[in-house]
């Protein structure tokens, strides 16, 4: 393993003792050493469960070590870390105030810019979670509606909180009662399930394309789309985007705007503040009255510095046109990686956007090659997931783009040494 | 009432056109123009929606105008406003990293410093709402007792999830299917909701005191405290103590420390950073299991932004004596309120805390009278709340108290003079 470790990263590794130092004091304070979509606990141990920084493309960890970084803090960094402008208009906010009374100016300001920048939306609301969003969708949907059906598609993340989290402890059968299920880009299965709803139907949930944890992606079918669309014009149920893993990273609009399919509804987090702890719920007009009368807040739902790093991140979105060089580094990603998997003759799928793309290996069981190939990427310096998709943000250089692509190929030629070894 | 106004306020009140503008804007594109626990549509005119910035226990709107700050954000700012410790290591955090693919080192050290502080905590956990810490409480005592339901005290406010938030609009059957009820204060109905409950018991949640908004407030019995920690060891069911409003302003620690009751799971987050976004659940060992086999995450649990803040809160709190400040400033301010109202002649109650009181007048309908006492205050600069306990900050001087107490004064004046001309 040593040898192979140095072969592989043809660099100096940096033992992770600062890492195992923390995470042996974790397990003393912390359920488990570490919990939620950041353990890693369940990671191969080239991960470190602990991070020192970043800037722009690269992060180090609590060692030093280096990383050009295909994970994007799980999505929210965009426009890379610590972008400038953004840092600025969050400093300048803090040193005024950040929770208040009542909001700042700001509020007004980042809501209208929502209102402009995303087509369906007439009005926003503002968050802390990707899970408020989406829960906050659903309790508008069922407030105007008078219904209490939510359908989901299988498999589908849209948040943790006992509705719909993936994992079932300490959730209740009342939790679930009224969920029902479709499969995505199977329209009729969604027509069984609202014939079920019956006349209960109050939204259906839709991602902007497949990407279930672990899974190869699957971009939508714009038919699909368009019925989903439909059949909630037709029952009077809201259309449920959830755009909080997508928003503002494949689209500066919500992420079904390019097919002409307009939620009613829109879930936001992430990305929306470029690390930022803000979420966002966005509807048209119609909604609006419903979203006026349920009763959500939180402590910290207005307050000012993340919605100045919003307008500021929306800003810097559009001035850099980030979208597009997203899109540029992801391809050049998939182009790279998809040559490199035939060179060696390992069969691949390489699925979903290209700013989002997720890799897996034909046969693969429980994600054995895909560990051995992000574990040795990370040997070699790119932090990338095996069992997650990736994020690809709009700092990514060529030379990031060189350097993770040199990672990737560490990363195939430890897939093809354990095949032939194996 | 312009006259009144001149007259009350003793000073030069900026008209509210910043306001006024602001609020025409949102009502364009925020859902009933605001929402939540910090819409002021609801409060009288004199109370500006949009604040711009804090120093200490003052506070200033959109227009400029200052005020003594009695609400703290609704809790969140213990230290006073923009308290330099804290910013300062909010500051050097950021600039080194927030949200990244892990952790940073500073969130091993608050979960030590928790630990270390709270005296029923023997491990801590992350998140971003005070809703959030109050979920994940139930979500654990249901993971670990295999059962369903919880009690909670009517009127008690633990959050604004389908499960809690007190408007029933867009509120299922099945999201309360869980929950039973009992009288604060009043051991016999907990213990009839126990025996309804049955088999089926998975925890107990209760506020330190009642303070139910609008209402009184209410001091615990110490044997009420100690009966509920009685049934919960008998049954098994957690005692889950949601400290998410008292937390760090009372005590520092748990509040029922100071009479000797502990629970097994603590919600925390308001005062925890002042006024950065975070929540915390605390818990005893016998729940560490429960707590590591539930998935609960959010995309900015882990940012560390907000732990240094609250590493450097917890420093500031006990370097500064805090809690005794609090409780000084708050019984000067409850001295001087009561001998006012006495002079006056106007029958009140002045309930809670020292630190967390709250001002009713004795058969007041609607609020009516506290709005004009609110109102006037308000006028007279200082920040206070007509159906919300205030929050009294350790920046309070000498001087704030004062000035606090000569806007109570200028509002009992209010009031004397309504029920005279009426």
């Amino acid at each position: 393993m040593t040898d192979q470790l140095t072969r592989a990263s043809g660099r100096d590794i940096r033992p992770r003792s600062a890492d195992a130092q923390l995470r042996r004091r974790a397990r003393a304070v912390i359920p488990g050493g570490m919990y939620g979509h950041q353990s890693a606990v369940p990671l191969p141990p080239e991960y470190p469960q602990f991070m020192r920084g970043g800037k722009g493309a690269r992060i180090w960890d609590v060692d030093g070590n280096e990383y050009v970084d295909l994970m994007c803090s799980y999505g929210p960094v965009v426009l890379g870390h610590r972008h400038p402008a953004v840092e600025e208009a969050a400093r300048a906010q803090a040193e005024l105030a950040d929770c208040q009374n009542g909001p700042g100016a700001i509020m007004v300001e980042l809501a209208e810019l929502l209102v402009g920048t995303v087509a369906h939306a007439d009005w926003a609301m503002f968050a802390k979670n990707g899970t408020d969003a989406t829960t906050v969708c659903c309790t508008i949907a069922r407030a105007r509606t008078g219904r209490s059906k939510i359908l989901v598609a299988t498999g589908a993340y849209h948040g943790a909180a006992p509705w719909c989290t993936p994992r079932l402890a300490g959730v209740t059968t009342a939790d679930r009662a009224n969920l029902g299920h479709y499969t995505f880009n199977d329209l009729s299965s969604v027509q069984a399930a609202v014939t079920e709803a019956g006349d209960d139907l109050a939204a259906i949930v839709v991602s902007p394309f497949k990407h279930d944890a672990g899974y190869d992606q699957e971009l939508v079918e714009p038919e699909f789309a368009r019925g989903l669309r439909e059949l909630c014009t037709e029952t009077g149920a809201a259309l449920i985007l959830d755009d909080v893993r997508c928003g503002f990273r494949l689209h500066l609009g919500s992420s079904w705007e390019p097919i002409g399919v307009l939620p009613d509804l829109s879930a936001w987090s992430k990305a929306i503040a470029n690390g930022h702890p803000l979420a966002a719920v966005l509807g048209s007009g119609a909604w609006a009255d419903a979203a006026a009368s349920i009763f959500v807040t939180g402590s910290f739902w207005f307050s000012a510095t993340a919605m100045a790093a919003s307008v500021a991140t929306i800003g810097a979105l559009r001035a850099e046109n980030a979208i597009e060089a997203m899109d540029r580094a992801g391809e050049a990603l998939r182009a790279g990686i998809l040559r490199q998997a035939e060179a060696r003759e390992l069969s691949v799928s390489y699925t979903g956007p290209a700013a989002m793309p997720y890799l897996t290996f034909r046969g693969d069981r429980n994600h054995e090659l895909g560990s051995t190939f992000a574990a040795a990427a990370m040997r070699a310096g790119t932090y990338l997931h095996p069992r997650h998709n990736w994020f690809v943000s709009a700092a990514m250089t060529e030379a990031d783009i060189a350097a993770a692509l040199a990672a990737t190929d560490e990363g195939f030629a430890a897939v093809q040494e354990r095949q032939t070894s194996g």
